[in-house]
């Protein structure tokens, strides 16, 4: 295999470990091999099988999935954290000392990124990986750039099969960094089981930039950077969403979502952090919700997945594509309905 | 036509002029005959062809569409709100004096309801016309009750296309009432130029039964009922919903949703949401935001129509309904990932 074939080499090659798959480097493993690998533990084997499932290449895409159906009898033993919040906010600096954190504790650590604006050339939010410099080195820490990809849909898959591996490859606790200003959050929202919202105390509009129904997403917003003349204005900030938070209705699960600051600069607040999660996952789990949501957010995906499919075919089709932009001007001239407009589309399609 | 074509004999019949239509009772006027009638503003012509619009009947259909396109052109001027509320909120009484208060200052007044939950059996929200005993007999009111329909999508497009046929019918405001407890706030909110929420003063959780994300829709949130001893309780929760909404990001239109206070029984405060109304068209208009938001709604419904029949062909057809929950059951066990398995699925469904 060389890298013409859409394959990069892995991204992160911190395992010291001599494996056999690295002996192999130049030649390609197989799937059971890379399987193998991923059940012994190995980054590398871990990394080249998400290389596998982010390539175009449909040869790529079928071994991919021969790997995740081989590797998802030994997934799901983990905790999936969404992070979110606007540039700026601090993301890699939490990140980073929220990993450390965990790791310290014995935890194995995935960080991984949502975002379907990046492309290889405009580089990923986590492609900087200097922004983590000490989880980088760590040996319990796994650090995987956003995938490229076209449409979130392709992004989203990419990321949650990658969820499969890395836990199916012994990491337990899985971090899902994304920006919060597009449609990503709903994305990450479905592929975990705690979304946080990293905010910072500001005066005025709290919420500015983030996307509207981010906040009701949230099991618990983060106000970061509450170190030096900030904790003031942090603790004010505190005060103000938890009045905001009141007012809306409480979550299916019955938690009610929590507001908290801290100093991911100073390492301050990051381990309440953790034991709020802790705590989540144990009423999530003692009430049963836990398994639940993972159920529901396996048919989300499903159903996802085939909507899209069926939209794609659709506005891909030669006849559709040539006669939507006019319909739509008719529809905008007051000459036909919307839903007229949408039986004829439906008409010239399935003829 | 007998009403065992499926056409419901017109459920108001208070227009008094003697017309063409209603001599002809008992034979089924021409779909030229029924636009004329609609563009001479006769309430029996436009009842009967609502009736049309909410028939199933293939033949109905065609016709209803002949005549939504003949309408089209003298639709679109007017005002477009919608209104929810929990059950017990004080919808029909406020709409009830916010009716009476519009007729008074000549406005033509229609009202139709968006319900799925609801069907001739179970009784619709409207249903129960004596609710709005005044607004009922008014000359210058049309008052509709929720057309059945097994689907939100169905009940949606009957709703959109009878808002077509109430304004080239000469009602210049067209006020739609749903129940905030469904998705059919969301359908609401899509067809609308202005969506206002019902509430009563409350301790505590103030959202209670609201579903998530309602709040974020509004353009008005009116606190209801704020009369006798609850007017300092509607007080306090004015102040408390205007800090939160403080939080939220500005609307596209750049529109502060307003929060004010109302009693629907006593007819305090109804004028001042008029004229909130009336200055939230005048910015919107000036801005050109109004053109804009019902272009996109047009799209929207175009869409949304097209992707909820492409899923409907989809899970409708036979091999589908056959293995959709074995596959299903198979992501539940891990053995397959949601995407593969939707793979499986469209493959089936394209062969």
């Amino acid at each position: 295999m060389s890298e013409k074939d859409g394959i990069a080499p892995p991204a992160i090659t911190n395992d010291q470990s001599i494996s056999k798959i690295q002996k192999q480097r130049r030649k390609q493993p197989s799937t059971q091999e890379l399987v193998d690998g991923i059940l012994e533990h190995n980054k590398t084997a871990l990394s080249r099988a998400i290389t596998l499932v982010e390539s175009t290449n449909p040869k790529h895409l079928k071994k991919a999935n021969e790997i995740i159906e081989k590797c998802l009898p030994h997934a799901n033993a983990s905790i999936r954290i969404g992070i979110t919040g606007v540039p700026g906010v601090g993301k890699s600096t939490f990140i980073e000392a929220f990993g450390k954190h965990l790791t310290k504790l014995g935890k194995k650590v995935a960080v991984l990124a949502v975002d379907p604006s990046s492309s290889v050339t405009k580089g990923s939010i986590l492609g900087d990986k200097t922004r983590m410099e000490e989880l980088v080195k760590d040996a319990n820490a796994f650090i995987r750039p956003s995938p490229s990809g076209e449409s979130l849909g392709g992004v989203a898959r990419k990321t949650r099969e990658t969820i499969i591996l890395c836990e199916a490859a012994g990491f337990d606790t899985i971090i899902i960094e994304t920006v919060g200003v597009g449609q990503s959050e709903t994305a990450v929202h479905s592929m975990v089981d705690f979304f946080l919202l990293l905010k910072l105390a500001g005066a005025g509009d709290q919420l500015q930039g983030i996307k509207r129904g981010i906040i009701e997403m949230a099991d618990a917003i983060v106000i970061n950077k509450a170190d030096g003349d900030n904790v003031k204005r942090a603790k004010i900030a505190r005060t103000e969403f938890k009045r905001a938070l009141h007012l809306f209705p409480a979550k299916d699960s019955g938690w009610q979502p929590k507001v908290t600051t801290c100093s991911a600069i100073e390492g301050e607040g990051i381990d309440a952090i953790w034991d709020m999660i802790l705590d989540y996952m144990k009423t999530a789990k003692t009430q049963g919700f836990f398994e639940h949501k993972r159920k529901e957010q396996n048919k989300f995906w499903l159903l996802q997945t085939i909507d899209e499919r069926l939209k794609s075919m659709f506005y891909q089709d030669p006849t559709i594509k040539e006669q939507l932009a006019a319909m739509l001007q008719t529809i905008q001239n007051d000459q036909i309905s919307p839903f007229a407009a949408a039986q004829k589309l439906l008409a010239l399609y399935n003829n």
